[in-house]
């Protein structure tokens, strides 16, 4: 038997990308957060539709609306408006969440350590989010050093970040390798039936698309003229 | 104007005392963590009742529901007993829930970067839990190196133990000195009328108050004999 891995599936591209590495080499239990953000009805069935695909035994749905609570973000709040895509920018866009990365890890370790799991996957992506001081390399290299000073001496947990330095297209190319089941992915932030086509992350995923030459096969009101 | 400090105060002895050594420098705003622990209710209670004897006007109450979904732990699941006290087991107790400390800074990091606080006070106390390891100075160092790099360059947000190498009577004898509301406070995790006396949490309380000196101000259905 593989070891078992905790699995970060938000229900877009690049948590199923994350989810096909992972189970090349471990047995994944999927875990998913609903911060109740505007589309979380949607992504939560991408959840279910890929976890389905793989069979997966292991779920678990938790509910994360204490950042909305917390507030100060544009994907919780509804009042706030989403910022136009504007991929050029490196500064912190209105989507962020304060610490956000902290938290979901810290709640997968938890879990981690419940069920057995050795390791914890999540499809972060350094070049999608060049202001989220939470997705870079020294982070998450700072949050194994924490992960080992505060669990069970015996616990033995290490996050994944497979997806880390690649860019969107290789994300694609490498989904469509490992025969990903992209076609059930939802990524847009704004829509529910079809995605926006026009948020940061309908841009960043249409682009990504277009420079691995392939076709996203998710239905889309606007699509780019590249 | 004093800085802003999020201060964690479950209701008990421990956080109230901490709430007292914060606002010697800080302008403190209460967080509290209902993840649906028994006595919640009692709890809850406490905290508002030391908000207000502290008039705290930024006060927030999480529903952290969620350590209840992943289980694996006494204080959240009803259908485990709650060990017997036995003060001199170095062996990680029943009411542990893995990593707990890791999500619950978390949350107060997301809260203090969104209003502006440059510290979180937590009253963790290392005599008390010799088995956490969630619990202890090289745990707390390191968080604040996640902080730093997790954050916005300009956010400095600083965790601050002040009772972590204390004993429960000087504790005690801190918030005496301090005038902290001891009354209002509710440490056990049994009871929500009288405290039981019994479980972990009140033996510890109880005797810390003893070798203080102090007789405990709140109600219990059962005292030791010393």
């Amino acid at each position: 038997m593989p070891d078992k891995a905790v699995v970060l599936v938000s229900g877009g591209l690049d948590s199923c990308v994350t989810a096909a590495i992972a189970r090349q080499r471990f047995e994944p239990a999927f875990l998913h957060l609903n911060y109740r953000q505007r589309t979380e009805k949607r992504e939560l069935k991408a959840f279910h539709d890929i976890a389905d695909f793989y069979s997966i035994h292991e779920r678990l749905v938790i509910d994360a609306a204490f950042f909305g609570q917390i507030g100060g973000s544009a994907l919780t709040d509804r009042q706030i408006e989403i910022s136009p895509a504007d991929l050029h920018s490196e500064s912190i866009p209105s989507s962020y969440v304060p610490f956000r990365n902290a938290n979901i890890l810290a709640m997968a370790v938890s879990w981690a350590e419940v069920i057995g799991a050795k390791a914890i996957f999540i499809g972060a992506v350094e070049e999608d989010s060049p202001g989220y001081p939470d997705c870079r390399q020294d982070f998450f290299t700072a949050f194994n050093h924490l992960i080992q000073l505060g669990t069970r001496p015996e616990t033995e947990i290490q996050i994944h970040t497979p997806l880390l330095h690649l860019k969107k297209s290789e994300i694609v190319l490498k989904g469509m390798e490992l025969q990903a089941p992209l076609h059930l992915t939802w990524s847009c932030y704004q829509e529910e039936q079809e995605a926006c086509g026009v948020c940061d992350s309908c841009a960043l995923r249409l682009r990504g698309f277009h420079i691995a030459g392939a076709e996203d096969p998710i239905p889309y009101r606007n699509r780019p003229v590249y």
